[in-house]
């Protein structure tokens, strides 16, 4: 039944009624005081979910969009500049650094592996020429969560860098204090742990990132955060924005702010411990470094057995649409999205489905119901807040 | 009645339920079979629309990013360009070719005036080094039409420039025969003939185009139109869309195809029409130079009254929402947005609206009932396709 399909993908996330309502309104002008109401609130509320004083600007773009605009609007052509690498979205980033002239030096560590926050140091205490450290804090390719908190902690002793984030699917879904951090820059999009459909992206700038941005040279219009800033601080725009998705924004930050940011961080380390340990249980191998499971996604890689047949025969079988590895891992992983709108029986769903699907394969190696008794004990163990 | 608000804006314009409703559906994933049948239908619907045969690329941006794709992908750094320049978009596009280092001259016109082609047919005849010619065709902040057709055709016979139009309020209101008038690059957005919420925005590129990218240098990543003909060529987009904006585009050309092209351009000129004849004929000025007034929006400049006053009483007393003038043009003009899903009766109330408002503040120098009866005229008259 197609018609039935679930998402447990990391991204578009499932979208709740009362978000997909609001979607539908008819739309407003968007220079009319009913939508600097809109524009107001959703300010705030964004900064309440940054945990950050600081500006949280709204683009309607993907999150490249946001990314990209991070870069260019605080740094200058030729700037030395680190990029941590360890995914595709780390090499993303890597792509628009040096799409702009930037002078690329890259940490790598393999896909699976985090990013080693000493590395950072050791080059960050021998260069103070470096303007930047970039990175990808859940990288969405390998289900690895790096160590942001300790990696921009390093930045903050160096006397020029800043750090600059992709938080696409970390915020919303995992603690990402950014001023007690001191992220820089952050980026993330609303088709993640906002509960929104993909459309609208977020820059948020904090006064370091401001002042970087004085000295900053390179050509933007579009993703030109200054002029956001600008409107911004008269709760508008500068281009006509995605109004209908602003609606949308209003309501799923409305939703956050009722379940409340410790409750959104526990139920997905709930998920993801459910479903991390579900999959080890029945005896699939995590693509992820033990520890650096993300909180938003959970990527498998099952030995002896094609990642995506086991993908198409949840899908056929059960409507649950699994992601599938990228670029070199394509066949050789799946990944399971646990972010956003999710609740304890989309998990408890998911790994029955991928369970039955295996043993439907003959590639089951456990007792059936192995996987779910695994979960079942975690999600109705861990303390709920 | 705020909440029976109708908009008479030039975007966003009225969106019609069945593309409200397509645009509320639970997301899908955007890397799957489903979405690329989309992609591909609204692609081919697309060209269509454009009446061309070279590529239509779909962003998720505003009109400006379209625009800004259009400059930063087909010129060089340091490349001589012609703007045009009568309005507030135009102004647009110097402020964007300026922003890329871009050597701008302008061809200027008074705001309310169009553009002269026989000033394009003289500069370009006299310098064989300008790369583009860059212009808006339905000037949104005067209400003016400029001569896209014969700008365009004087562009052709010029041996290295090619033409770079703002069609964001005039396609799918009136005819932009793309391959016919031989316009290279064309943008356009979802919120005004589209029918649609704002949030995705179009970039036709003809083979022409291709070329000039091919010796462009300017920076960019997000608005690369290479990453997007690359994917596009599969059915699919470079970054994740703006995926149930892509459902609302779906319905929406699926409407227009059911109405068809002719019957499009003929109900926007009937409107045009009876708009336009109507405010002459209660003794309001319009601002656009006769003939030259756009399908899609109209500027009245009231004399002895400011503008602002009357759009207020008709917000206030008939829940209908006009746009004010920009910048300079603040309180001087009130606009009146007639474009996308707009019926006879929209028009005809917009009338009787705004005649009854200048009866009420002792403004209207005609009997009262002199506007519908002219609109009414028009709209009966002329011979429907």
């Amino acid at each position: 039944m197609k018609e039935k399909l679930a998402l447990m993908i990391p991204g578009p996330t499932p979208v709740p009624e009362r978000v997909l309502k609001a979607l539908s309104q008819h739309p407003i002008g968007h220079r009319t005081p009913e939508f600097q109401e809109i524009v107001k609130k959703t300010t705030q509320l964004l900064q309440w979910l940054h945990q950050t004083e600081g500006d949280v600007l709204t683009i309607t773009g993907s999150g490249t969009a946001a990314m990209e605009a991070g870069i260019i609007n605080t740094l200058k052509k030729g700037d030395k500049v680190i990029c941590g690498e360890n995914g595709k979205f780390g090499e993303r980033w890597v792509k628009i650094a040096k799409a702009y002239g930037l002078n690329v030096e890259i940490i790598k560590s393999n896909w699976g592996e985090p990013l080693e926050p000493e590395k950072f140091r050791n080059i960050l205490q021998a260069d103070n020429e470096i303007r930047a450290v970039i990175l990808t804090h859940s990288e969405t390719s390998t289900g690895v969560i790096n160590n942001l908190e300790a990696i921009s902690k390093e930045v903050r002793k160096h006397e020029k860098a800043i750090t600059i984030a992709d938080c696409v699917t970390s915020l919303g879904a995992c603690n990402v204090p950014m001023d007690e951090w001191g992220i820089d820059v952050l980026a993330s999009g609303s088709q993640k742990g906002y509960m929104m459909p993909p459309g609208l992206s977020f820059v948020a700038m904090n006064q370091r990132a401001w002042k970087a941005s004085e000295r900053s040279d390179l050509p933007s219009f579009y993703l030109n955060l200054k002029s956001y800033k600008k409107t911004s601080d008269k709760n508008s725009n500068p281009f006509t924005p995605s109004v209908n998705l602003y609606f949308a924004l209003e309501e799923a930050l409305n939703m956050m702010k009722e379940e409340g940011l410790e409750k959104i961080f526990s139920r997905h380390n709930r998920h993801k411990e459910a479903t991390q340990k579900a999959m080890e249980a029945i005896g699939l191998k995590l693509f992820a470094a033990p520890g650096y499971g993300s909180p938003s996604i959970t990527a498998v890689e099952p030995k002896d057995i094609d990642a995506d047949l086991i993908r198409k025969v949840v899908k056929e079988n059960f409507d649950i649409l699994l992601a599938g590895g990228q670029d070199h891992l394509k066949g050789k992983v799946f990944r399971i999205g646990h972010l956003g709108f999710v609740n304890d029986r989309d998990i408890i769903t998911a790994i029955a489905s991928i369970e039955s699907a295996l043993n439907q394969l003959g590639a089951l190696k456990e007792p059936i119901g192995t996987g779910v008794a695994t979960a079942s004990k975690i999600l109705f163990k861990e303390n709920r807040v």
